[in-house]
């Protein structure tokens, strides 16, 4: 107890949803956080047992209403929120709590570009947060991990544009992929569609289908990628095709990526790149030729895994990276940077062991 | 009774398999044809109600031996055969029944080039037989469908291989796609790999997972593919990169293809192109602009849906065919092969409706 | 055309729901009726594809308002509404049509008593429409099917209520049961729960997962089921303890009962007062001694299968029986009942054959 | 690397299936415990990373062939093998170790009595050793915890067994169940039933259906949980009717059990004994009235969940317990196990949150 009370403490805004669930199940296995305060919205006056009873904290706090006076004076909030709701509360707490963490697990704060956002979201651009992608490889050397010691305000990656971004990045910086024709098409899980209820999101309309979505461009993680690819060192017009196909699982993205190679290029150069670039990163795994990862070895854990190969035939580079949307797509990446934020070891609280089957 | 002995009697070779079971399933519903007999090979000696208890033919047969004892003396014989099995067992077939309509829904078949045989099989080539892709437009006009009439031997297409070609081919021969640059990426349900215990195939190493296959190149799909095409007046270097991945449904094929496409290529043109390619065909739909078809719509049915969509900034076009496996990928196309070769009408027997959820 | 024109009529009403949707699916593929209008309340107004694409009727119809003025006019009217909603507009119809075939698939009708209306739905009874079980054998002789014939009201029964009633009436009636101890675990598909979007239905919910609900007695098939056993001639105080658990599949209700049977009762017996009762029915099967159904044989079917075996050890008599909710449970019942209604064959568009896998 | 040299070394045989492998997933956890040899039998040779790539040990330790000379020298073998094969080499083991601890995850020493082996197994008896399973309340007063306190040779209890002992056990001891007519009927994963591959465990038998299995009486489960129920107390004719059902899911144990209740016996009766029996228990958690449990809420914890209702009309207790049959049903509860054998606290290792959605 007395040993808690000396924790950082936390508060996690959106604990009914799916992020704001995961941020407390991996929580709940972090020695050096205190999970102070849970608040939702709809589901305040709630206990926690009622919304996610596979969390255990130790105890079952009641979900408190999200506002200033509810979330000041912690020393860590995390915002699980729809996009476009994080920007007025952390704004908020910023004034009320001038030295509060603040990581937001939606979309408002990732982009730099206020004309991408106007493009993309059609709303105001609530400013631009350091990016919470340690792994990300800078153009100026070094990588995004740099920035994040000591952070105050920290934008979670999108968990499709961690796949993609973490699978091409050290390829295109090595010049073994053609970054003007680059296509990506993810089998993804139904848990990224969000807990709230609608139609298409019904077991009984996903289960047995294959179904596509955002087709032709619109996918909001795109812009996103393309600034990570830029600022990883990536030159001239890039341009990427982007097809997420929601698949019957709750969990995981497979993102599978194509882009020409130069002539001669073979698998061999391909996963060298990859090592290089990923060489003691402690949550990517580069496979073996002849290896591509699934995504059931991922889940519930905080790992990304990269296989690559070539077809001579084609003179196509295919990258496959797999990881859990809600994990090293979501929470578990806010951890990561989190701890790097308040200065403890990286992997803290995260598991490169996967639940299989 | 008086009046099936009068109907072309069938008989059906594989029958304790995926392949052979939907083509038992079909035949069941077909009215102008009878199921005389069905033949396996571990599974001989079974009644039909051990190994396909959902099917229905009125009676309950033995499943017989495969052999040609067993097999001469039909009108039609349909073999569902691991590939490599099925030349041998057809030669003989030819041999005591001069007359007999044969089709084969393995590989053996499928292929023009003894070279593309010996690259993706390795082995000796059984030779080609009528492609049974009714609805493939051919270069020097017609379709594909005039071959078939009266046709003897009959090499029913790759399931994946008719979502990718029927999606691809009135773009090619538009002028709409780069066919240097052509990428598949294909989330498949698990009976495309067939009924024989496997570790990878289990339930609980599927479930929850994505897993590709066949990465890079090795695909033996893609000759086929490309056969195809050219014979569907595609020009020049043809290039195609084809990734499969098992994704945890029974049934299923969501082929999203991507390609370059001329500047200013609206999405408007590519449904115009497809609309008027497969104008009339009654197992294709193409979808109005602003849809993607998904596979839990096809379940069952003889169809394949197809949608396409520019995507304005990458200037890349994606065209989205779904299509059940086990129907129109193999049975259905079975069905609707044999329905030409004999003359009858060519939608006998088959449905546009599908079962949901 | 012409023909078509000379066809029964018939109007669906909820067609935008999983029971109007699947009556659809089989309307397409019933020979002897036309479907003429196809309403629904939210959707009205929507193309039928848009909400439900794998149904092919040869033409795509606006889905009309819910009124007795869109309704007056067919030969028969289908209701898929949820309970408390057809009554009133059944009583309209009734008025303004006098003639009209109206089957309810909804649960308004199906209660004699009033009283059992009362305690388990807490509303007005809306009267008591003639039963639409077939096959259900009745104390006085004969089966329901005889009261079907030219009925104009017909109560369709409840999916659960029929694979119970079906599975137990038979060793009820041969006195292999004890009546006073029946407990009956069902588990079952999502589709049963409907397509209204609710939080527990979402895929990520129920991935994973075995939920079971209604435990305790308050399920509201139970009086329906005991009101059959009793019109089936079973006497004395009938009890039954009724838990339905969720588990990961579209369709399909397996339905495992349990009861202390007479000493010495042999699985044999079982089986032979089975097959006593059900000889001739074309859509129950028996099966043999040893053998079990699963809900896997039946997905699209209007058959329920039937196994049963004695616990020497325990003495309790284990009666298993599957179907698909949609199909059996709630659709095909009613196109069966139609059939018989108009005096057509009953098994006319209705298959034995599933499909699978 | 110097600690770890002090900790007790553990070997796992049979790392390659499902529940060695799931002990593996836990033992990569727990601070106390170093894993030092890994073994299997077909599958010797390999790399853990080829058999369990989501598992990571620090290291990707090489599969030891299963043998006295690979396994002596450790401090515990934890033996995940068919069951059979497990006596002789414990038996051999045992000469070569006299010290070593052994757990057994298969069931050759769970029974104490020859002839219910004989009975259900039909070869000869290994013998009985102390059965794992901490919260078993003994009639004698205490706990089952209090003789694994030391223990050289630990049966693991089987999975099925443990679901419906703690559900039941309170309730007989409290009078408030018949014990002379329980059922239970058991919703269980695919994981269950093993990783070797078989046809009716393939993703595309199991999609979609709900299958029972070893119906009438002859599930090896039953003796095993007897034997709890006498052991706690439960005196007279004990009898159960069990019935499993494979659903389609992956891992997952919801068992639903049936009894007649005294008259007058009250939902808040089975409760409040529920919880008597098990206040203090960490890893059982029994519902506030109105709520139950489904699998999704314990899906890689170590925990029970239980509810309980009393049908009110019917005079039955419904008691249902759910437990992850990996976790809680048997690598989790041999842990549990092996942490009191070693004198460590009970929960080292062991996780009480739960992975969801």
């Amino acid at each position: 107890m007395s040993a808690a009370q000396s924790l950082p403490r936390v508060a996690v805004v959106g604990a009914s949803g799916y992020a704001g669930g995961e941020t407390l199940r991996l929580l709940a296995g972090h020695p050096e956080l205190e999970v102070a305060t849970v608040a939702a919205h709809s589901s305040a006056g709630k206990h926690l047992s009622e919304v996610a009873p596979h969390i255990d904290l130790g105890h079952d706090p009641v979900l408190q209403e999200t506002s200033v006076e509810t979330l000041r004076g912690h020393d860590v909030v995390v915002l699980a929120l729809p996009h476009g709701e994080s920007g007025r509360i952390a704004a908020q707490l910023r004034e009320a709590d001038p030295g509060v963490l603040v990581l937001d697990l939606g979309a408002d704060h990732r982009l730099e570009s206020a004309q991408d956002w106007a493009d993309y979201y059609g709303t105001e651009h609530s400013g631009t947060w350091t990016y919470g992608m340690p792994e990300l490889p800078l153009a100026e050397g070094g990588r995004q991990r740099d920035q994040l010691v000591g952070a105050r305000e920290i934008a979670v990656p999108g968990c499709n544009a961690t796949a993609v971004t973490l699978g091409i990045v050290p390829l295109l910086r090595a010049g073994l992929l053609d970054g003007t024709a680059m296509t990506a098409v993810l089998p993804v899980g139904y848990s990224g569609a969000g807990r709230t209820p609608k139609q298409h999101l019904l077991f009984s309309e996903a289960q047995g289908s294959a179904a596509p979505y955002a087709v032709g461009g619109s996918h909001r993680h795109v812009p996103e990628i393309l600034q990570n690819l830029r600022r990883a060192g990536a030159h001239g017009d890039l341009s990427l095709t982007f097809t997420p196909v929601l698949v019957p699982m709750s969990r995981g993205i497979l993102a599978v990526m194509n882009a020409p190679a130069p002539a001669g290029t073979t698998t061999g150069d391909l996963l060298e790149a990859l090592r290089a670039d990923y060489s003691g990163e402690h949550f990517i795994t580069v496979l073996p030729e002849g290896r591509m990862p699934s995504t059931g070895e991922v889940t519930g854990a905080n790992t990304v895994r990269i296989g690559a190969a070539v077809d001579r035939r084609s003179g196509q580079a295919t990258v496959i990276a797999a990881l859990d949307n809600l994990v090293k797509g979501t929470a578990g990446a806010a951890l990561q940077s989190l701890n790097l934020a308040l200065g403890l070891p990286e992997t803290t609280g995260l598991s490169r062991t996967a639940l299989a089957p």
